[in-house]
Parts: C-alpha cells; structure tokens; sequence
C-alpha cells in the first residue's frame, strides 16, 4: 500500500503516477482504463479532438474503468501568422506531398476548447488538466462548480505561480527532459528549458498547491528522485507511448525503444510549436526555417497529412517521434506491468536505502 | 552518521558530496579545506593554473585540512583554430578593451597539464579529477600507480563508458542544468544537452564503476534525488560559488543570490568552450559570432582581461557569471554550514518519507 500523497488524495487515485495527455490518438480507451484501474491517472489526450469524438471516447473509456481518469485539452493561443508565411510553409512541404504522393495539405484550424469543456462537465469527468495555457476564469469556476479537479502546466517558476493564482488545483512541473509539446504559455520557449531537477524545487518553493514532475521520469528511480525534489507525484509520456495498449505507430514505438539519451531535438518544425522528438530527415531539413513556420495550430494542420501518410508507408524520417531524453529506459509493456514493475522496484529502492544515516 | 556509498569508501570520505573543482580562482584553499574537513571532497580547481602556482596553493590546502581533497585539471585537446578566426575575434572584442580601459588582451596559451599531473603526484594528492577529457594512458598508469584516485566528467552515456573504460575509478555525469563548462568531449556539445534526470540513470545502467550526480543539485532535495537515481553521490558547484570561503567575485556571487531559474543561457563567447552562466549584455552581444570564435582556450585567452577587469570595474555586464539552472535555491553561507543544512535536511526528508509504502 503506498503512502497517500496530498496529490493522490486530490484526485483519489492510489499511485502518485499520472500518465500524461499525449494528443494525436496515443491514448487509446485502452491504456487510460489500464493506467487508471492499474491506480495510477490515465490521461486522454484529447487535445486535436472534435468534441462528439471525445465524449464518444469519454464514454468508452468509463465502459472500461470505474476510476477516475483525466482529460487533457489544449488551451487556444493568440494566432498572428500571416497568409505569406502560411504560403510560404505550404511551398517547403510540398516535396514531402509530392514523395508521399499526397493531394492537398489543408491549414483548417477547428475551435473546439469551449465544446471540449462541455462535453467534460456533461461526462462528469473526474480531472481536466490543460496545456498551453491557463483558461478563462469563467470556466474555471464552472468545472470546479461541478466538482472537476483542474491541473495545469508549467515550465517555469513564473508559470506555476500563475497556475496557482488562477485558482488550478496542481501543476505539472515540466523539465527540459520531456517529451512531445514544451507547456510553455508565458515567455519565450528558450526561457523555459529549464531541467527536471533544477524546476522541480524551485517550483515547490513557490506554490502551496501539489506539484507534479515530468520530464525524464520512466521508472521508479524517477518517481522516488521526482518525491525527494518535493513532488507529489509524477507524469510520464513516452514511457507509455511504447505501452502495449498506446496506439502510438509502430515507427514510433520502434524508435523509441532503440533510441539513445543524445537522440532527441527540440523542433517547431512539424506543428509551430516546440516540441522534443527523436531527430529525422524532416526535422534536419526544415530547421533553417523554424523561425519563419507559422504558429501552432496552423503548422500543425499543414503537416498532418505528410505524418499520416509517412506513418502508413512506414516512412519514420517524416514522422514526428516524440520522445523524452531517457528513452533507454523504454519497454514494451502493458501499462499495468509498467506501473507494477515501478511499485516493486520502488519498494526494493527503498528498503536497500533505509537506515541511510 | 551518513551510510558509506561506494563512492565515500573509495575516496576515503564521509559524506557523498564533492565540491566541484571551479577554476578561475573560485576555489580558494580555505573553500577546498573546509568542504573536505566537513566531510565532503573539496576540489581545487587548477585548470588554468601554473604548475608552480597550483603547488603552492596544494601545500596551503594541506596545512588547512589533514583529509582527502582532490585537484581538478583541464585534459587538453585539439586545436584548430586560424590566425584569421583570431584576428576576427580580436576586432570584436576591442570594444569591450576600450570601454573597458584595456591596453592589450593576449591569446598566449600556455601548456601546463603535464606538469600539473607531476606535482599532483609530487603533492600525494589524494584524488585528480579531470575536465574536457581523457588523460593519456600513461598518465592514468603512473597516477594510479601512485594511488591517486581518479574522477572523470561525461555528459552522456557514450562518454561514460569511455571514462569507465579508459580505468576512472568514478565519474561525475554532468547534466544540462550545470553552470559553467560543459564536459563535453566526445560529441557535439548540442547532443550532449541531457537533463540530469535523464543522464543519471542511464549512465548508471551503462557503467559498473560509481556515478557522480551533477547538474542543477543545491540542497537535501537534490541530493536524495540522485541517490534515487542511483549515484553514489553528487557535485556541487553554484551552490559553493556563494559561499563565504569562495573567492568569486562579490558582482558574480549576487548575481546568483539574485537570480532565477530561467536566467542562464549556454554560452561560448568567453572562452571557445559552451558553459552555462546567467545571461548578460556580453553573451547577447557576442551571440550572433559564437560560431566563428576561436577554439578553447584561445578564446578564453582573448577575454581574459576583459573578465578581470569587468570584475574591478563592477560592470557583471561583461563577467562570465557562471551558474546552474537553480540558483534561487542558493545561499551565502559558510561551505561546513551549506553541507550541515544539507545533511540535516536529508535526515528530515527521509524520516518523514519512512514508510513510503
């Protein structure tokens, strides 16, 4: 039995592990039953999701556990990119359709955050945690006049005291280690890379409220490193991409697991947005002009159908690997084995550390 | 009393912290004895030092503490830069020469490693660590043969293995977070930006021989954290900048008191060389060239009067105001003090974690 944590408590689950929101279908039903039945916090990454979509996955996902999950949005920024830029990206990713054999790219961008947020509070689910920013105070208060835990994102001290402030239950501390998506809403991305191990403490020295660490995290040195620093618990991505119930390509999967420590780039490249991935083709190629793509989302859509499309070729040098810097310490698991391989090697951790005075 | 760590035994130490050796004059001789009469490791750190000088500052160290201290050195490497890269950075930097009142700056390298490594072992210097590199095999024979300990610096898993296989008897596996050089020497310093939650690990899973946590560690917090991780112990080096014995300049030590995690930026307009150091006019104005300076120590060389005489003048707009990325967790205290705080903090942590389960 593990110790409760103010964490756990706050959200009523057994294991401090929350696994994170990856958008772009990762988290199946599947793995977020098995994460949360397992005790820890499944996450759907619903980000890039039509809202009847996700309350169609919502629902699926209860059909699975009785748990409480997460579901994580994407908060909507200011978009300024202008038609020449958007002309001008289109221009550099047409050899990538053309290889691909692909007919048209769309830039279409969907407004779906305040349908999203609907659709949570109509399925009574437990947690809503969000990235890329902190939402409007109005629906702030509305999910937590329905009863649903809020946790927001954070790269910064700055941005976790911002969290605080706006009323968000916890905060995912973020470290420069992770995986996929850069949280940051509030400076420059350069600002913000700030190591797991440098953030994690400076964070808890700030805010009251419980902080969660991610970023490097895979296994229970981790997670008990993440809970010396003055975590409440953590959340892992890219050790569940590789997860038996992720739906994450087998590409993916496989780079993943034969990757190294030194393999991962940060890149605007695929979606406007800084993001951590294991380096290819595309990436190399696109990098002198990142300063120029236009913003998140619009970049994003721009590229979808090239990574789709690389994904059923099984063209990896196309695709966006996201990955965190501890991809050696993957595995190919079923999330309950994940999670239950960590308790005991935790429990072993400790027992071999104590008395360590 | 601290439970003995592979690393404590084989140093002949009790407490599993090293002070790091920092050169440029931060480690006096009263910081190195008073970090090692605490029950840590002090490290001179004589990179840049005459032999004969570094000799007399060994015997100072000696009369001060009767335990183990070790001596840091700079491994040399190649260098490749042209006349013309010199007389460009040259021009660029007579600006600074003459606000600055400077009549000359010099890029006269001397090489001192050998002799440093002579009177190391003329000194029964009880451990040598090194930066940048590995020592020739030879010098790591004779150095061994007189039963000086041995410590090398990697920043990813290859350059680990290689330390372990060259015959370190330990290494430090230097974070991104870490201030000041980076010890990159088998790679790209960008491929070699892993976050200390990330190196750690992995780098333990790859070697046999003890790991050294570095890299964003400043308190109890830190250094339990690692010990998660599986390091047999830590290096600290922003965290003794701001001691009472260290010798750094009154503008760089506030600097750091003053700081924030987001405040640092990689750098290696100073010395050719990529460090970490809190972000000021000089780095800004220089960045745009980094690529086409002159290798390390030729840079460093260049800039040097700049630094000492920015240092008198109290311009830290032109100082290399070296620091990790958690300088709010640091403080201006004597060295025993900072390692009392930490062993007493580490004792509360861990009570109040017993049992975690």
């Amino acid at each position: 039995m593990w110790k409760q944590t103010r964490l756990t408590e706050l959200l009523g689950i057994e294991l401090p592990i929350i696994q994170a929101g990856m958008a772009g279908g990762i988290t199946t039903p599947e793995l977020v039953a098995a994460v949360s039945n397992a005790g820890g916090l499944g996450s759907l990454g619903a980000g890039y999701m039509d809202p009847d979509e996700m309350q169609t996955v919502i629902k699926s996902i209860k059909q699975k556990t009785h748990k409480p999950f997460a579901v994580n949005v994407f908060v909507p920024g200011k978009i300024s990119s202008t038609s020449t830029q958007i002309d001008a990206s289109n221009k550099l990713l047409q050899p990538y359709l053309k290889e691909l054999g692909i007919q048209e790219s769309s830039g279409e961008i969907k407004h779906v955050f305040e349908q999203q947020l609907e659709k949570i509070i109509e399925e009574h689910v437990q947690v809503c945690s969000f990235t890329f920013g902190l939402p409007p105070k109005e629906w702030i208060n509305k999910l937590k006049a329905n009863d649903i835990k809020l946790i927001g994102t954070a790269t910064t001290v700055e941005e976790a005291i911002l969290n605080e402030e706006a009323g968000m239950d916890a905060i995912v501390a973020q470290g420069y280690e992770a995986g996929g998506h850069r949280g940051t809403f509030n400076g420059s991305f350069q600002k913000s890379m700030i190591g797991t191990m440098s953030l994690v403490p400076q964070v808890v020295d700030k805010v009251s409220i419980p902080v969660v660490a991610a970023g490097g995290i895979m296994d229970a040195r981790g997670l008990l490193a993440s809970m010396m620093l003055g975590a409440q618990g953590i959340q892992m991505g890219t050790a569940f991409v590789t997860s038996k119930e992720s739906s994450a390509k087998h590409q993916h999967k496989q780079a993943i697991l034969t990757s190294s420590e030194d393999a991962t780039v940060m890149t605007s490249a695929f979606s406007g947005k800084t993001a951590r991935g294991i380096d290819n083709l595309f990436i190399k190629d696109m990098a002198p002009y990142e300063h120029s793509l236009p913003d998140y989302p619009i970049q994003n859509s721009l590229t979808k159908e090239i990574r789709k499309t690389a994904a059923i070729q099984q063209k990896p040098q196309y695709m966006s690997l996201w990955s965190g810097q501890s991809p050696r310490l993957s595995r190919e698991d079923r999330a309950e084995d994940i999670l239950s391989a960590m308790v005991t090697e935790a429990d072993s951790i400790l027992t071999s550390y104590s008395p360590p005075f």
